[in-house]
């Protein structure tokens, strides 16, 4: 049995997601992988919360450079989010030899180059299908299974707040304002759920997908992004007049060396695959010019589908240490 | 740039594809992975047939060995199809150093364990994204991003001719044998359809599907089988009537240690992710303990998808050389 020691950075509903997960499946994981993944440390300032499951208190940090130091660990989790300090962190950990997985769409779209570079210099891995789309396999897939593809196109439903309001909307009438209140008491929606209803999550997943699915890099400023503050139950029943439902939809096309990309409202026929993504459900439709249209479907949000991806990320990187 | 050198056995439809598809992307391939893949000897009988692409006479052999005892040669893609020779060729291709890529479910659901030990002990990969789902990134998913987690449902479209049939039987009410015809003549479907409408090439895929999502071994000829050729117009409009659409369903469930798994004609219900997967589209829906519900579609036959999966088997292996 191979022993993999991991430094996880923040415990909170993702970070508990992830701890709770791999001791769930520790003895699947151990049986299927011959690797014994073990979390030694905890970076987290709020050590006396209610958990699940019980920690060590001798686990716990609130300095990264314990972790970042610490020879003993092979593997860093950062699951802190926000721009900063994960990215200066998970910078430090790389330099230092260590691996990351991270589900941090922020610190990505905004440091790509920056993260990937040190990756490569430092000669060590950095993981992120969690980032986007939650448990959905999608990186992997568009990385590996499909990487002798052109993709010419790429929908994204890959927000489950807007989309569990714009469903809830269009299949009850109801108004915005009182959906967004369900969604939050529901744990779907922010307090403050502006990153989510202005369409700046979805960009700043649509920036990671554009370096994986085209090698265009564009930041997320520099993307059109309309939310869904503005759509109105008229505007869903007059495209329901169509044929068509209401999605907040992150697209990319590619005509010639061109690519152009969009964060916005769109009309989606009802035949088409997308239309059936409801409620929390996420989706990536794609099309490749050898595979040609294809969807992944799953959920894009919550702690144990992240914890999917997290873990399945590490796996992949202890099977190469 | 780092120069892989290829024996291709079979080209035939999906030979042909495969062949086409990496003409048509290798300059993407190359800039993309710093790959030179190269076809340098096909293995195939009819050299006269038309093709939409010209192979030097220099590179066709009828005889396996040659490939197989070509040192300069790094990967063996086998594309003959069937049980024999195809079983036989991979198997003397491993222990002679090569990593073999294949799409022939019919090999891999007869033989798993002799192919994937004898891959094992020659220290060589056996990859066959392309043998279950066509194009669609299903393998890599299961044994990869969504590693961590325990399966406990599997749900299969995974025949393209049956889901075509069954498709246009419910949406346009017509005859089983109109509509085979029409599939036959569109290419969907073989002049011998029996593999296919009797549900035999689905459980080769089921028995693949089963090592992989729930570790067990089962022999195709011991899955329950029920093809198509007894549904009827009027099951459709009943099950219809009921809000369900037949489709012919690869199906597996875990319930403590067991496992058990059918392939039948079944009822979906229609707000069913599966319902909507229609015409030649195929889909797999699993449950994962941690993931939650998940579906991967697309589309799962043709020359150009599958050899999206080939290629890309063909460039992980390279990538590892």
């Amino acid at each position: 049995m191979k022993q993999i020691n991991i430094g996880l950075l923040g415990l909170g509903n993702i970070g508990s997601g992830t701890y709770k997960a791999l001791e769930l499946n520790r003895s699947y994981i151990e049986k299927t992988t011959g690797l014994d993944l073990r979390i030694t440390r905890i970076l987290e300032v709020d050590t006396e919360r209610a958990r699940e499951f019980t920690v060590a208190p001798s686990m716990f940090t609130q300095d990264p450079d314990v972790i970042i130091g610490d020879p003993e660990i092979d593997i860093v989790i950062e699951l802190i989010g926000g721009i900063e300090p994960a990215t200066s962190i998970m910078v430090s950990a790389m330099k230092a030899g260590k691996s990351v997985v991270t589900a941090n769409k922020a610190a990505l779209a905004e440091n790509y180059e920056l993260l990937t570079e040190t990756a490569a210099s430092a000669g060590v891995s950095l993981r992120f299908e969690a980032s986007v789309g939650g448990g959905i396999p999608l990186i992997g897939a568009i990385t590996e299974s499909l990487c002798a593809n052109e993709f010419t196109e790429l929908l994204g439903i890959l927000n489950s707040t807007t989309n569990y309001i714009l469903t809830k909307m269009g299949e009850e009438g109801r108004d915005y304002f009182d959906v967004l209140k369900e969604a939050q008491s529901l744990g779907f929606a922010e307090t403050d759920p502006s990153a989510d209803v202005d369409g700046h999550d979805l960009a700043n997943k649509l920036s990671i997908l554009m370096s994986l699915v085209f090698g265009t890099r564009v930041h997320p400023a520099e993307i059109p992004t309309i939310g869904i503050t503005g759509v109105t139950n008229e505007d869903i029943a007059a495209a329901a007049e169509d044929g068509c439902v209401i999605k907040l939809i992150a697209s990319a096309y590619r005509t010639g060396e061109n690519v152009e990309c969009f964060v916005q409202p769109t009309r989606i026929k009802k035949d088409h695959p997308l239309a059936d993504v409801k409620n929390e459900y996420n989706a990536l439709f794609l099309n490749g010019n050898a595979v040609g249209s294809l969807m992944l479907y799953g959920k894009g949000a919550g702690p144990l589908p992240t914890a999917s991806a997290v873990l399945g990320d590490v796996i992949a990187i202890a099977k190469s240490l």
